[in-house]
């Protein structure tokens, strides 16, 4: 689900920036919550080892100089490098998708400017513009189907989900079916296709009068239906070629393996450094001012891996099925509700 | 209010720089003395703990090496990073939006060069001039009602509101409501389905001379009106799917974590290193020098929070009032000023 | 061949992370494995010399002094820059040319909806369309065979080839040979010429009736085959025009000039800092730390060359021939399948 | 005035590089000259200070403590860093300004194409054709003189001095100020709609053989001038909201701090590293290699803040009077020169 | 002339990595070479001068205390930044620029299309078709002129240059000269407008099937031609607006200061850290390690520059003679082979 924070962030205040750092929901606690408690168990059960087994052993001065020179390694800013790569690579990569993923209404007000209900009876006309409604939803849960895991697995996992929703009939679908594609193949373009088609059908009248779309205004219409169609089709295209799987791998396992070793530094600054300390004091002092660092790291890469994939199930992903909500609530008000009343103040407006 | 400093940085000579400098209205001192000021006292406040209290007591060891620890975390570079990688994301994000928000003169032109005056009597098409005014402004308030928190809250906190400013009349407010759509829905499209529907009602005649707009006229205008309902759309969509709220929260919890770790730095470096010294004059001359960094680091981190919502109430967000009182001019202007008298000069003109 | 790994990554949780690093097939590992062989055993050849012949010989004093000096060169953060530099040039392009390769179902869309079948008889329609079919094929064939060296190797090495699968006849191949143009010139805009031809020749009829296209539904047609050219024109300009030799140069050579100083460099502290200990510890100690940023920069860099050509036969690049089945499945259904059965439910959806 | 280098810089060879270097007019020597002379100035200051009042006095030991202090702070890095933030946002910004402001030949190629001369006496064509020049050319003088400082200032400071220039009748003078917008407001559009409007009135003619442009004519120009239209707007919304001014003044503030600042390193350097030189060789040594750097930011400063504002008065501006006297040019010659003579080569060319 | 090698490149394995790297033409041994060379000698000539004049005067402390200096200036990373951020702009602003030289077939594919030979005798369609080809090609001469020091100077010095190649007749040319604008200014634009305007005198006929082209093709073909003449004009725009001179100017001044300053740093390396060693093994071992940077900064510095004008003559430069070539050869087989043979199978094809 989208997590929106724009009205809590309208003006920048300490509260404001207090209560958006207390959030929960979407928030960094919860990505880091699990890996960070993984981590510092990591870290306890490292402590444990040295203390109870090499502490005094003959592995003891190895294991300390070990420790040393994984201490010394530069890797600080070769990790911001990376980090900042990846995330703003991925980030750029969230909104062109979020920007591809355009909202029917323009295709309904060209529908709605051009169509003309008079033309057919008024039972046709509603017919019509519920079936361009059903249509342009089945576009748009073709194609999610496709790119959303959610809206594939928990909304419409079969074809004959959408049947039971009653945006698709069993004649549909199974001329749907009887083309020559593979079934794994997205389908997304054929309601689009359809739309077009009844238009055609039922507008090529050689009267004028009978004829439910100018010519101009369905040559509009088309080119509207196409440009969201090319538009949608492009998810598809952003979904088929990721980034290279080696970048996503090479970020992960660099930062992961910085982590790990940072066990070990932690470690050896513990052991080394403060000689003279008590042993409790120099694991607060390192555990807390080290700790720091860590988690930061860990939250960075966590938020650029939530966002490579939008269309999934974290929190921050687009929220598919609000977005077919609100789609079909938009459509059904734009299309199917009664069209004759057009406001229009004939008396003198206030403003005169 | 968006703070214009172009004409003040028309020439880049001392005078300017020093005029821009001292600028207090959304200027940078503006938006950091607050903090800058309870960072100091905090300042104050631990070197009085350890004056006070620590100092010669048996922990005076102890807090000595924890500052110490405190003082050699490599962390400059790292705040650098996540500073212009947050101030640079968000600059972005602050233009793409201000870009999305157009100006209706292309929708009012469009229909000024069109519409056919002489098709109606006077008083009618002035009434129409009028109502596509109203409309158009209309949208602009609906629109800006969900984003800026200022236009809601202290301009039009319910529709009742715009109704008693001459912009939408009761008949067309009890119209709105009775669409389908959740009240909590924005219905900014409805103004531009009426401004096409006012028309096509009127200009779909017969009679060629009887109607007011050219089938092809009317086919530009629904094109300007659909781009632009298109492009207002996309801000909606802006402000729904924000930056993801972790990349927020991590950036200014960790810029926070600095700042309160640079006041034990100070501190270390007061205590420790001027142990020869007399105490005030350490704490002069490592205060100064080191406010210097610190203000820097407040400084950017306050930018880069203020521009995070650019139609919130901040001194440098878009000024939603002011473009609503001069879109309400300008229309007023092209729509309903006289439309008779094009100048155009028979004479010679000078240049010959 | 494209890696798709979206629907893997659609959770950002500890099993998606750990099967995304175990991937193999497009993977980082795929990329490395045989450079880090190579180094490893450079390394193991060093060491050997070093022990074998340098040592306890004169030079011994000199090579130490030169790995000294190797040792300290402030490189890391210059390679880093140039790394991520290379890569983020290098993706950009490779996005751009991405989107460059646009499908051609807005094509097929357009000519659907505007030619009208019942014009002529059943069977030149049939026929008309899959020439259109044909004709699209081939210019991404013709496109493709200059730019993907896959294409041109393995699938049509000869124009010959593309006649004997059927998408072009001998007669077109020497009406093609016929031109001007060079033989090695791209002729891909052949096949766009012909198509607006066969509809032009056809549709020109004085009687409206017999007219397979209105003038309007032509001239939209006409736009959306040039712009579909001009797209994919613009890959051959890109493929004319990469990015500066030199740039690409500097970065590979700085890089494995520096993997190969690296070798000495390990050398250097393995020779000088353990002087002390056994030379087995040191090798192990020293050797898993310093493979760690070497491993690093081989994947950086390799991922970098992977993606200057996104035509070219890497596991990452786009896969030509992928695109050519799928384009041929989808404009077959698209424009060869029967066109009359338009579903259109008649009986009350089951939203109402 | 823009200083263009292109030609100059066509080859990339030793004599190109030196005599760019050497250049004078828009040169970085020019803009950096005084501040630099000032920053020496300001050091030999501190210098005579420290030798003639400090030095040996009480505070000498104080004082070199603070020039310590000084010395290491770590600021080189976020210096860079804001430096290089600072102008690559600027200079975006300044390329996105000058592309929006789009050159006239568009407009005035779609009239010329689209005019019907025969239509209309060759004298009122003329007087037509001279007006779409006046008109055009007062529309960028009212929007240059909103945003650049120079042609408000020196050039048209007044509407009466366009109308003594010979590009505004007083009669359009005075129904321009009588639309009911305030005077302040930028009125750029207004030409664009009297052109339209001029063709508008002259060319709605029942007779096609009368009128002066076609249907479709008349709505491409009208396309075209709306677009033309839109983009200069934008200008004035780039003008209108300007980078945060914060922003700007901390990068300022935060650069002319260390400058200041890097007059006490400076000194700190002289005086405590040489101890043991005379004072005359410490000052030749520290002077020449500190400068540099110091040298190096004031230039960086300098070119951020001259590319601020496009529409200002140093040397590296757009130059506003030259554009327009360039429009002027060019639109006299495409509109108002004879159109009769369309040359037309019966001969055989010689490419045969 | 650019550099291919994306074939090259297809697959990033050791022999093409390896292949790449010893290319010559275009590579960056040959940008560098030079520079290196004068780099080299004057390290030798400075190491003569300490050797044969300062060793042993009594200058030598001074000296070596003036090369201590410098090797401690803090610039690795200023440069690194620098250099950075100018190839990027540099880069950004190349890609621009070829962006925008759009290729004509765009425009040949319109007029092909809409163009209707039979309105007119085939003597005077091929004619019309020819001279549209030599007008295409005049105004990309024209263009090119303009911003190309190669077309310039080696091509088209004079306009009577381009009357011999057969592409402008003189007539055209004496009318071109009596047009009011400078003879300085570009008129690439004329040649558009000719276009234009021989189409509509001759296709303007009352009667339809006398038109070589309808309404709307024309109103196409206009939108194209004018689409095309915005872009070729805006490359005149970038060449009129470079980066400004001063960014230039910094950056290579800055650049080659270091390397100058660097001959010093080396020298107090070979001096100074060696003192026990023999003089020629101090200069072998930091001669090498040092050249390896410092070449590397050569190379960066001059890939920024020669990709500054990319219509100059450098090696990676836009071949702008080729493209005429090319230019020349597809319009003419668009335009002017013989367009009666479209090919079309009326057998069964293969496919099915």
């Amino acid at each position: 689900m989208t997590v929106g924070y724009s009205l809590a962030a309208a003006t920048a205040n300490a509260t404001t920036v207090v209560r958006l750092l207390l959030r929960w929901h979407g928030s960094v606690w919860q990505l880091i919550y699990r890996e960070s408690v993984v981590w510092i168990l990591l870290n306890a059960f490292a402590s444990c080892i040295y203390l109870f087994i090499v502490k005094d052993s003959s592995f003891d001065d190895a294991y300390k100089r070990f420790l040393y020179k994984m201490d010394s390694l530069p890797i600080e800013m070769t990790l911001i490098f990376l980090l900042s790569f990846s995330t703003s690579t991925n980030l750029t990569r969230w909104h062109a998708t979020f920007g591809l993923l355009v909202w029917p209404e323009n295709v309904a007000m060209m529908f709605n400017v051009h169509f003309k209900d008079s033309a057919v009876s008024p039972n046709v006309a509603l017919r019509i513009r519920r079936t361009i409604v059903r249509y342009l939803m089945l576009a748009y849960i073709l194609l999610l189907r496709d790119v959303s895991s959610n809206i594939r697995i928990h909304w419409f996992p079969t074809m004959e989900k959408i049947v039971e929703c009653g945006l698709l009939t069993s004649q549909e679908l199974s001329l749907m079916r009887s083309s020559r594609m593979k079934r794994t193949a997205c389908h997304y373009w054929i309601p689009f296709l359809w739309i077009l088609q009844i238009v055609k059908k039922r507008y090529r009248k050689q009267n004028k009068k009978a004829s439910v779309m100018t010519e101009e205004g369905y040559d509009q219409f088309v080119e509207e239906i196409i440009s969201t169609r090319g538009t949608l089709g492009d998810i598809l295209s952003y979904d088929w070629v990721p980034l290279p799987l080696a970048l996503t791998q090479t970020i992960t396992f660099f930062v992961y393996c910085t982590l790990f070793g940072n066990i070990f530094r932690l470690q050896s600054r513990i052991i080394l450094q403060y000689k003279t300390n008590s042993h409790a004091e120099a694991i607060i002092v390192q555990g807390i001012s080290n700790c720091f660092l860590n988690v930061l790291y860990i939250a960075w890469l966590r938020i650029s891996q939530v966002i490579v994939n939008p269309f999934g199930e974290d929190p921050d992903d687009f929220e598919a099925e609000y977005l077919l909500e609100r789609h079909c609530e938009v459509l059904n008000t734009m299309l199917c509700s009664p069209q004759e009343e057009v406001p229009f103040a004939y008396k003198k407006p206030a403003e005169d």
